[in-house]
């Protein structure tokens, strides 16, 4: 029996649309999830852990209350629990996100920008 | 204030020895870790918990004992906790592994191939 990978790339082609985070792997109790996203993100935290982002296509800056961080492709930055953060894309970012399943896009702020937690791709 | 994303190609560009995982991150209490590796690893396990492999360049087989997967570059496995396994690379291989911290690479094996699983890079 052959078992199949999971192809970042085959998986980003599989969707259009932008904030909203696919879930295509799961170890123990995290998640890794796939993003497109352009433009300014809002301000949110992750009380409870901290969030790993990692650029596969373009670049994403990330605002933090004390500085900033710029990732291009094949950069990876943790965004420490309970920092402060603003994602902005200049132009289409494609990113691979692990975090504590369950953990929402905005942290412990709902609103419109909430996206569900809990989609695979 | 900038603060610095974690550049993969540079970090693997800093080592040369094989079977060896550096740390370059850490989340919560998981560790990235990157690696060189060519020809075949042992048979082991990780009895407590999941194992994520990403490779970053060239071709990773893993074995299993019901089967085995193919991954190229920007692909991804899940090696499930308990899962007998053996990494095997034709040709070096560049990955990027995400276990638990203190997580051995022989798992519950310890021999000659047990690389130190506090090294940072």
């Amino acid at each position: 029996m052959d078992y199949q990978p999971i192809n970042l790339a085959e998986k980003l082609a599989k969707f259009s649309e932008q904030w909203s985070p696919k879930i295509v792997a799961q170890m123990n109790d995290y998640h890794f999830k796939i993003a497109k996203i352009e433009g300014e993100f809002i301000w949110h935290d992750h009380p409870e852990t901290d969030e790993v982002f990692i650029v596969l296509k373009g670049q994403l800056e990330i605002e933090l209350r004390d500085g900033n961080v710029l990732l291009n492709e094949g950069e990876l930055f943790v965004v420490p629990k309970g920092a402060e953060h603003k994602p902005i894309a200049k132009q289409e970012c494609h990113i691979l996100l692990i975090e504590p399943a369950g953990t929402l896009n905005t942290g412990d702020v709902v609103n419109e920008r909430t996206a569900a937690s809990d989609i695979w791709i």
